[in-house]
């Protein structure tokens, strides 16, 4: 047999009486004692929250679940329309769309956040010029011909209703610094720059809470993604109880090939 | 254009200023205020949990987010490995076997109990000869030829540290009634029958608690799916730390080609 | 280390000169000799067609490929929108839509003919009575309360012109057997017991000519799996390069919220 | 309603008594003429391919059907045994790892080719230094830092069989042109500067065929997906006849979980 490297996790193990998750007992630190959001933390971070990081990652998290008929959510009804047996499958169908597109904007403007002030700095505290590195993220954006993630919204005019309600619960609970502080900075100067009104959006706000809390930037989708999850099994029941997918599978088929006709 | 029926969903909306979901405004009654447990209970009963509820349901979810090295962690953690630039397909590949066979003991536990005990049955105080519908159950799976789901585990023994936890929270929080004692009576009796200790085992105590619960046997999956898509996001993240998806490839092949050498 | 079973697959293996493939040498017997239709259905049967095999099989494998704005369809160009980096997954979500409902009937329709005519019995061309076992197949579905798969069509009509054209590819080729008349007269005697015109439709036509070839009920899907694959790749270029599912987006929101506007 | 683009969609539609794909009629053109591989060229390209053509990507598509226990075949192995329910979606987690990583290579080196000599050019015969853009090519990757995809390969020593006859087929067939000069030359340069032998692999291979045939770089990855599909269907049938999901779970956490016993 060759040699090889060995494996190993650290995330979960059992024995016949215990089973030990994240360093934790189970049955005697966890169930009864952790909801389901902390534990999500847990899984995240490797330790749970303080009661501050707690409400403010739980509101992130919840902010994610539902979004109504989003492509997503399409996918998920049409897929348990065909295979109503296997609800996991059109839950995982679901999820596989949230790609660089729709929760990508999220990711990206914590990545810019995070670039500009790095999560592992030695004093936080320390005074940046946030006006400048607004400036500066904006003019790099602008340079590479690509859009400022986290700002404007098609539907919510002015403002995204989730945006003050997500900073104020940051700022409630001691999580509203230097990102939350950056990422209104570039909204304020891509407004300015482009001439029209641009407030942070909520794929902003999150982008900026969850870096308060120390959230580095590629594990921002992974909370879109168990987020979401939770909704699109909220879709499936729906559709099991008052279906669309056929509905909808007509009318594109009519629309889509009316030009044939 | 062909006359159609049309379509709705009732689970969110959005106008410029608001966000509906579930019949509550986003910001002002959910964002801060609800948990994402009690978020993915609305989500699926369309109310918020009571206090007791609320512990009662996080104490399952939580106890179905992570179990360690399971075929789906396999999946998911082989999948980020191919493409790590898509961890929602990774955590969506990871969710599609959780079907019949991983989860289907919990699913087809709580069926069992909701068609012996229906969820809507007009008195739900009454009483009912709990040891005669767990003989009728456990008679009518053997002459099915089917074993009796929620019982026994091949690791923990005598008994799944699990089962005393979740029904010691059920207890405790009023949800410890007809369903709870049909699974244990279910249990007695097949051990009786099959000459060996057969507790229940984690399945068994969600699908007897989830009834409790009033959550209907086909939304029990759910819970899974949806708890497991958070572990599943702490196997991507420690896949992408510490790899070992190579080595089960390789491990795999070696073996499964020996006879061929 | 626990004493285990040991694990085999005997599909592939390679050497440092040789791939080896269900016992064939890739390079030297496979590779510019082998279609990909006939790569099928080497990995299904584990040997290669007969050219009168491989003319019926790849008459079936492609008439599944293309629906069409299917489900599947829809569902893998929603997922591309979202992901467009990540094809693979537009695929993948595209074909969990492939279950008991869209190509079920297929599956259940080559169910019944297996079950009344074993593939495994001893004398294939032995005198067995159609007509009974027709009238025996539709008695038994309509006392399930279930409809009979592989008849009728809801948008060709009088006749699925499939059908006809895959019956005389089967004659043509020696494989229109027992079950493509006992599929026949199935449809037959359906048609007359609800007095209507329900003539085997493509699902029909493709499970009585797949039993003829020999393929396993349960294998009938996997030729609908792969050959679907082939088709999702169109949409995913298709969509790409016109897209479309911003658009059913905005159409399926209006519409299913218009109740709330 | 809101004004909105329409949506069309050019590869297949239905009528009461036609089927039409890519301008074909299913029925009168295309079954039983045309193979499965050859409607897979149709659907990617919109035209039929011509007898060399279909031989050439025909053996491409073969070559990329099967490579033994993949980390693809492991999940769609581990899928399947925990919903044996639901085939498609073991074949769909199956596609979701064929990412950048496994196929990426493949992409890659397609992409280097046609930015090298896009395949729009207007005069393909005319001379271009194919060793001077071979030495560019390496120069860049070098420079970034990245390896050459293409060339190499860890189990075929000294050279990986597929390669010379997938060269050889193309050569026959009146596709070994510039392409197949250029791969060539990437990797003699490469070897050159690496000081090692580092012959073209399959994915170069394939992919300077695939340029050839004028495939752009982009749909590369879409052949193997399909080609894939077929694959993992055959794995889904061995594992549910002679399966191995269960032993690799345990061979996996038990070696992944030794540190903590």
């Amino acid at each position: 047999m060759t040699k090889r490297k060995s494996i190993r996790t650290d995330i979960s193990w059992s024995t016949t009486d215990k089973i030990t998750v994240k360093g934790l007992d189970l049955c005697e630190d966890i169930l009864g004692k952790v909801s389901l959001g902390d534990m999500a933390f847990l899984e995240l971070t490797d330790r749970l929250p303080t009661p501050q990081e707690s409400t403010v990652f739980n509101a992130i998290a919840v902010s994610l679940v539902e979004h109504g008929m989003t492509p997503s959510a399409i996918v998920t009804r049409m897929t348990i329309a065909g295979a109503p047996e296997a609800m996991q499958a059109a839950v995982g169908a679901g999820l596989c769309g949230l790609g660089s597109v729709f929760v990508g904007s999220m990711e990206d403007a914590a990545r810019l956040l995070q670039d500009a002030l790095p999560l592992t700095r030695p004093e936080a505290k320390i005074a940046v010029d946030i006006a400048a590195l607004a400036r500066q993220i904006v003019d790099t954006q602008m340079a590479l011909g690509k859009s400022v993630p986290g700002i404007g919204h098609h539907i919510h005019k002015p403002i995204d209703p989730r945006t003050p309600k997500l900073f104020e619960i940051a700022q409630a609970n001691g999580f509203s610094g230097q990102y939350v502080a950056l990422m209104s900075a570039v909204a304020a100067e891509a407004g300015r720059r482009l001439g029209k009104n641009l407030p942070v959006n909520a794929t902003g706000a999150i982008a900026a809470v969850a870096s308060e809390l120390g959230l580095p930037w590629h594990i921002v989708r992974g909370v879109g993604v168990m987020a979401r999850a939770i909704g699109l099994v909220a879709h499936v029941l729906e559709e099991l109880r008052n279906p669309m997918a056929r509905e909808i599978k007509a009318m594109v088929e009519e629309q889509a090939t009316a030009h044939l006709r």
